[in-house]
Order: structure tokens, then C-alpha cells, then sequence
């Protein structure tokens, strides 16, 4: 495929066909071994860039696999032969409107950073991703990233009002805009978000900010056993709403003390991470509340604490665990949800599916929005302990459709988990994806393989 | 057209086509007397009743107009001659899951009724447009219906978690559901919320509910100027986040006092009612917040209240405007929305082309979010009046262009506003529309004439 055309269109240096740079963009954080090889990596630094991109890309009917930072776990980003990854790593500006309490973002910038920028103001950006440092704001829209504090603020499509978009052709298309009501035609933004790149190319956001977040409350749990702590997490769900409240089992409690060495109880089935940012004392009275449910449940222990300092220390152990877990060896990374009265059935059925195959899963979970992340570990070098792996991976996602949940609650699709969603939505919703993936994108250039 | 065939598929009773009670689904609130006849009115009492009149409707290509209780203020549901209307008034279901939080309802519901029914497991349902005792909760979503507390709790599209929708042919589909994160495939449920009908009928909504309102502090502030007003409702949503922040001009003033006599200051140019439902003397403290903006900005007269029963006595005073105003004469109801700083140059640009055109305007707002309802009072009998008021009707939604804002916040393009939606969407956006609706409805029988 000759690239004339396309570098010419471009900024110098934007094109990236080095072999070595080629494989740093082969595979996002799931490290698909299948990942194929692109023709070559653009490095856009405008929304005109993108849009040059894509009509280059239109009509020499190549794959073009938007990117923003890399760190998706279901495969989104992963190259495919001969396609272009078009990154979005260098478009990073944002401004900041105090008084509508919305900022105007580019892709590229990483969560971490938004939050950082809208914080100088007294502002605070929810949605976070424990990934939040390493992700882009541009792949959290693509995604509808969820994070710690969605069970009390809701997931990335409640923050975006607004956003640029080049489609498929290359024609770029302003949707939504700083206002906090807009029923002006079909809700097109909200379809944008979730959409895994295979509908368009986000180039610019307009996020709706909150004021700062109160200080918070926290309460640390340690449990016995997996049921009393799904006991507890339905008690505290059932009586407040917490602005975090996390899971961590076993496995996963062992592999972050043993990064971290802070004294988290080794031999406890599971931890949870509770906290409440109810204004002034309510948050101690609320966390009063989850602590008595904790002891009620059987807890071993009860932490309690409203130092700031002390409970983000607790948050960021929670953060850490997938890096932790990985520690012991590649993983299979499940996002499966269930309502939220099953996660009791959900957390014993991925035990017995573990068992069954002989392979460790760890679960840790954003409990309380019914949202765990099992994590498959497995060798590869072991191609029976690989397929066992691969099997427990499918099976999980069929319990959670068994158990009247979905395959993904926050990393999306992907390719990785593409084979189970017709399982989920039935053909008929698979139908009517196919008909506005073909009306937006005819040629199926837009990140072919991924949801489709 | 011969309905034998439809009058079979459905049970007895649901094919009216009795002339006077034709007439009576000709129109929604707006009252447009451009409206046509339908062939026939189908009340619905299923899904399978939907799905077979669509199927019959496609099979022999007649238009279906999707009603709820028509209370819509931009046309929606208006008949078009030789369709057929479609209504869900027949379709009542609910059930409430406390423990997950949700319910579960058929769309012919009213708003009420849903509130009615979950606040009897102590939970709430947020959203509240004005008409609430008189709108569905289908015509909520199809609507993506705003109100008044909206302003802090968000708007309907933000508590739907999962619907069943019938197709254009009469495919049933059920997308999302009980769980509060799903990202598996496309954001379906979110571009159905706000499609006004025009993609698909929804017979089932899955809502996400939350605990019970704590008790509102409110304030009654009333000004000698409109800039003395918006000034206010800038300070106060710089500080923070009110849970109802309306206003209300001198006309709404004295219409609503005509009704309810309740000593409304006849005098004022504005009128703000502001409310706070933070946790308890949490609201009392921010009403103090609110009171001191209002006083600052040069209200003549500030009120506070911890009365639940006074304090709602000022909301249903603004829950009466519409009403109120509509007795001085037949009414074209606008929706404009501007980001909150241009919120003066909106409400001053209204008076400026209200007494240019020599027409009535009187306008009312859910401030806080900066969404504005014009109220062009017109009189039909004559020629010339009618004309100034309609190009009244068309210079405020440019205005609101121009100010970077919308031509409707909550109400839906409908008919009626349909002249207006390219100004604002500009051609690629009306286009990407025109290829969803296409996609999924490629007959063009689905609410024609309809933002499209
Ligand atoms: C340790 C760890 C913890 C994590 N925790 C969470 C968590 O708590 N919650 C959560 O939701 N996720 C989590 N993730 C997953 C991941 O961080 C999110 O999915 C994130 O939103 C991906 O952002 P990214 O910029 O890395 O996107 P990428 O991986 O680069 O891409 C993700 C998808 O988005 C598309 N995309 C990216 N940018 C654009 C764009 N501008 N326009 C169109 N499409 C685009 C890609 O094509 C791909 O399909 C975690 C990941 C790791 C490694
Ligand atoms: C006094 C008054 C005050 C109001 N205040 C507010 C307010 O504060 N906020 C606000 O947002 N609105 C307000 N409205 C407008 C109106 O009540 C809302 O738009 C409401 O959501 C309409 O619901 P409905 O059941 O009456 O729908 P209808 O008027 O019957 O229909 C509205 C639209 O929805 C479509 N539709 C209805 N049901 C379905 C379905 N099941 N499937 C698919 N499409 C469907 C129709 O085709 C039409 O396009 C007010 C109206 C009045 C009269």
C-alpha cells in the first residue's frame, strides 16, 4: 500500500511505519498474542489530521483502529494487518469554563490530567477508571468507562455532553455542546459514547464537571468468607449509597500486601472498601452505618477512618490490584455484571467454574453496581492449561448471562469478548447493531472486528 | 384503507374509528390546528398489540403516530391524516425491585403513578416535568422529559436503564436492563431515550430509582429587574448545586396569582424559587447560601422556608405557569436552552423581540440549567397578530442559536420546531440523523414529519 498520499496530508512525522514503534501499538493491555501488525501508526495532532486520515482511508478501503493510551483490557485497540492505528496521544488541550462547570477536552489527554486541570479550578471530573492515570479521556468516552466512584456518580456517558466527531468518510460532526439540556434530534452523543471506535473518531469532548468532592469517610472490612461479604454489600447497598464501595478476594488482597506490605489481612476471604462523601459529619454517620453493616455481616475486622490520607491509601491498594494479580502471571481479564442480588450467586459460580477447570481466578469486584472483574491467570507456555483458561473464560461469561447480567460492564467489547455478545443480546439487537454500524460506516472501515 | 385485517389481530375494542373520538387524538398540548385525522386510533394493551400493529402498518406502509398521554408542548404526537395513532394509554404494569433498586414499568403510566408507586418502597424517581400528573413515562423517554429537579438529579435518559421497543416491521427488542453498568455493544437504549417516536415504540421501561428525597429548604426571592434575577441565579449555581432553581417573569407572575391567590408579589419583574434537599441542616444552610445571592443580587423581597408543605405550594405555583398563562390566550411554547452565562442576553433578546413584534411573551425557566419556556400568548382570530407571533416563535430559537444554545431543552423537536433543527445541527449532523432513521426505519412510516 503506497503511504504518499497520506504523509502528504499529514503533518511531518506523523506517520509512524518504523518496525520497532509498529509493535509498540500492536495490543492494548489485554496483549492479545493474536494481535496483527498495522501498516502504519498516525500520530494526529488536530482534528483535521483524523479527518485527513480517514478520507485517505475511505477510499483506499483500509482499517483504520483509533487508539487513545492503550490501556483497554477487552482488545479494542489491538492492530490488524495492514490497518492504520490512528493515535489520538498527541491531542491534548483542554479548557476549563468555571462558570458553566464544563471543560472542552482533546482525546489524548489522560484521565488523571483532566482531573488534575478542572481541580485547579475547584472542580472535580468523576468518572474514575482505577486505570485513571494511564487511560485518555478519549478512549474513557469510547469505552463508557466506569471506575470506583460510579455506584453514587454513573459512568462516563453521564459527564459528556458534548463532542467532535470525524466519521467514517471523514466528515466532521459537532454533537451536544455546554448545555446541561439538549433534546434538539436523535441523541446522537450518547451513541458515540460506548461505541468502541467503530462508529467514528472522538476528537473533542465537552464534559460536564461537579464542584469539588467533599472529603470522604472510609471503612475497610475483612470477611471469612465470600458470603458474608456479599451479605454486606447488599446490606450497605440497601441503605445508603456509598461513594465507593469495592471488593477485593484472596488472591488479590495477597498480591497487593505483597507489593505494598501495608498490613492488609492476608488470611481474610475478602476485603471491602467503603467510603461515603456525604457533606460535613453525615459522611462519618454514613460510614457508621456501612461499618455496622460489615460487623453485622460477621466481619473479622472494621476499620474506620476519616483520614483523607489513610483511605485514599486503601483506594489505590484496591487500584493496584490488576497490576498485582498480574504479577503472577498473564491474565484473562473478565468485566462481567449481574444485578446486584446476584453477586453472591455470581462470585460462588466463578469459584466452582475456577475449580472445575484448575486455573486461579481472582475476583475483584466495583461491588456495588454488581460489577466484578474476575482475572483468569494463565501460562502460556502451557497449552492445556491455556485452553482450560480460555474455556473458564467463556464459561464466566456464561454464567453472568445465566444469572441475567452482562459479559461487560466497563472495558466493552472489544474483540476479545465479541463471540459472547449475540449470546447476550440475541440476534435481533445483533441485527439492529449491523444496521447502524452499515449506516455509519458502509465500507466497515472503522475498527473492523471489534463489537461486529 | 381497509382495517379488517388489523381490527383481527388485535383484541376487541382496541380499533377506535369512531369520528369524535378521532378528534380527540388529533392534537397534543401545543394544540396545532395544521393537525390531520387519523384512519383509526389503536389502543394498545401489549407489546404484541405494538408489535402487530406495526407489523400490519409496515406490511401496508401507513405512518404510525406513537402517543402517550399527549401532553407533548412541540407537536410529536399530532395526527397526520390516513395514520395511525398509536396509544399506550391501555398500558399500566409496574413493578418495583427495592433491592435492586428499579422498576419496571409499561409505558402508559403516568409520571405520578410511577412516583406514586415506588415511593411506597421509600424510593423516588426523580425526574418531574411540570406535567407530571398528566404525561407517560413513555412520552418521558421518547421525550428524554427534563423538569425540575433536573437541574442536580439529571434528566430522563439518566434513569432508563433498559427498554423493550418495537421496530418499524414489529421486531420486538429488549436492550439493557436491571444493572447500572452494561457496556455490551452500542448504547442502543440511550439513542431510543429523546427519539420522539420517530425509531421505535417503547412498550417497557427498566428505571433506575434512588432512596427517598430528603426534605427541601426553599427560597422565594423576588426582583425589580430581570438582570437583578439572572444575576442571582449565577451566584447561586457558582456555589452550588441547588435541587430546583426556577423563575418566573411578571406575566407568569400574575397569571399564576389570578389562579391560586396566594400573595405572589404582583409587582416583581421576576420571581426565583430555589430549593436544596441537602442531607439535613445541610439544606438549611445552602437555602441561607441561596437567600444571601438573592439578597445580594437586589431582591426586594427574600423568603425562607423549612416547610415541606409551603415550600411546595411555590412549586406547584410554578408547576402552574404554563396553565396559568394559557388563559390569557392560545400559546406558542418554546424550549430554548443557552449555556447558563447567556442566560441575561437570552431573557433580555425575548423581551426585545417580543416588543418588536408587538406580542405577549412571557417567560419561565428552569433557570439553573438554562432552559428557558417562552410563552408567545397569540390570538388565532386574527391574521396579523398570528404572523407577528409565529415570527416571534422563529427569531427566539434563532436568537438561541446565536447564543450558542438549543431550540429545545426538554420538549422534543416535534413538528413544530422541525424548520428550525438544521440551523442548529448544520447539514452533516441532519444528514448522519437522516441515515439512523433510514437504518432503522426505512419505510418512513415511524412518526413522520417528525424532527425529520
Ligand atoms: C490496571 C487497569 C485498571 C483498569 N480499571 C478500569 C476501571 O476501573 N474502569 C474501566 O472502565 N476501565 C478500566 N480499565 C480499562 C481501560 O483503562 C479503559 O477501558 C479506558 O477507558 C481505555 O482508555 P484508553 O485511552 O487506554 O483506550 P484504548 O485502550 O486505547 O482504546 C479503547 C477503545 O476505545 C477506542 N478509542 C480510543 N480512543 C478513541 C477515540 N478518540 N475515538 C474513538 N475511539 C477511541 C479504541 O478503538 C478501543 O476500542 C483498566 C485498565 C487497566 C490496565
Ligand atoms: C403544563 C405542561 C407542563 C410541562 N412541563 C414540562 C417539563 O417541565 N419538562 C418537560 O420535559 N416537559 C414538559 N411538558 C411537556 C410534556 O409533558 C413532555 O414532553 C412529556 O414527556 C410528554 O409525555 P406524553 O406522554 O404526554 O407524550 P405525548 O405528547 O403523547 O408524545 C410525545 C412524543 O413522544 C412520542 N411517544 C409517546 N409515547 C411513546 C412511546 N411509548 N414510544 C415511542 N414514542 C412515544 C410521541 O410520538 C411524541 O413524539 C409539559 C407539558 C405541559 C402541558
Amino acid at each position: 500500500m503506497d503511504l504518499h498520499d497520506l504523509i502528504a496530508a499529514l503533518p511531518d512525522g506523523a506517520v509512524l511505519t518504523d518496525v520497532d514503534l509498529l509493535a509498540s501499538y500492536r495490543q492494548d493491555w489485554a496483549r492479545d498474542p493474536g494481535a496483527g501488525t498495522a501498516l502504519a501508526v498516525v500520530r494526529a495532532t488536530s482534528t483535521d489530521d483524523v479527518a485527513a486520515t480517514l478520507r485517505w482511508a475511505s477510499a483506499h478501503r483500509v482499517p483504520v483502529i483509533p487508539r487513545g493510551a492503550g490501556s483497554g483490557l477487552s482488545g479494542g485497540a489491538t492492530a490488524v494487518d495492514g490497518a492504520i492505528v490512528l493515535t489520538t496521544e498527541r491531542m491534548r488541550e483542554i479548557s476549563v469554563d468555571p462558570v458553566t462547570r464544563t471543560a472542552v477536552v482533546q482525546p489524548g489527554l489522560l484521565n488523571a490530567e483532566v482531573k488534575r486541570a478542572v481541580a485547579e479550578h475547584g472542580l472535580w471530573y468523576p468518572p474514575d477508571p482505577s486505570s485513571f492515570e494511564i487511560c485518555s479521556i478519549g478512549g474513557n468516552a469510547a469505552t463508557n468507562a466506569g471506575g470506583l466512584c460510579c455506584v453514587k456518580y454513573g459512568v462516563t456517558t453521564d459527564y459528556v455532553l458534548g463532542m467532535q466527531v470525524v466519521l467514517a468518510d471523514g466528515t466532521v460532526v459537532r454533537l451536544g455542546g455546554p448545555r446541561l439540556k439538549d433534546s434538539a434530534g436523535l441523541s446522537l452523543t450518547k451513541l458515540f459514547v460506548g461505541s468502541e471506535g467503530t462508529l467514528g473518531v472522538i476528537t473533542e469532548l465537552t464534559l460536564r464537571l461537579l464542584p469539588a468532592q467533599p472529603p470522604q469517610s472510609t471503612v475497610v472490612a475483612s470477611f471469612a468468607t465470600l458470603t458474608a461479604a456479599t451479605e454486606a454489600i447488599l446490606t450497605i447497598t440497601g441503605e445508603l449509597r456509598p461513594s465507593m464501595l469495592e471488593f477485593m478476594d484472596s488472591v488479590s488482597i495477597n498480591a497487593v500486601e505483597d507489593e505494598l506490605r501495608m498490613g492488609l489481612d492476608r488470611k481474610a476471604a475478602a476485603l471491602l472498601v467503603a467510603r461515603s462523601d456525604a457533606p460535613g459529619e453525615f459522611a462519618h454517620r454514613e460510614a457508621e452505618i456501612m461499618a455496622a453493616a460489615c460487623e453485622k455481616a460477621g466481619a473479622t475486622e472494621v476499620f474506620h477512618t476519616e483520614d483523607p490520607a489513610e483511605g485514599e491509601a486503601f483506594t489505590a491498594a484496591r487500584r493496584l490490584a490488576i497490576p498485582a494479580v498480574e504479577k503472577l502471571g498473564p491474565l484473562l481479564l473478565e468485566d462481567v455484571g449481574v444485578p446486584l442480588p446476584r453477586l453472591g450467586d455470581l462470585v460462588s459460580g466463578v469459584a466452582e467454574i475456577a475449580e472445575r477447570n484448575e486455573v486461579t481466578v481472582s475476583v475483584i469486584a466495583h461491588a456495588g453496581d454488581g460489577n466484578t472483574h474476575p482475572l483468569i491467570v494463565h501460562d502460556p507456555t502451557d497449552a492445556d492449561h491455556t485452553a482450560r483458561a480460555n474455556r473458564a473464560f467463556g464459561e464466566i461469561m456464561d454464567l453472568a448471562i445465566a444469572l441475567g447480567g452482562t459479559i461487560t460492564g466497563e472495558h466493552g467489547v472489544g474483540r476479545l469478548k465479541k463471540a459472547w455478545l449475540p449470546d447476550q443480546l440475541g440476534p435481533d439487537v445483533m441485527a439492529l447493531t449491523r444496521r447502524i454500524k452499515d449506516a455509519l460506516d458502509p465500507d466497515g472501515i472503522l475498527n473492523p472486528g471489534t463489537i461486529l
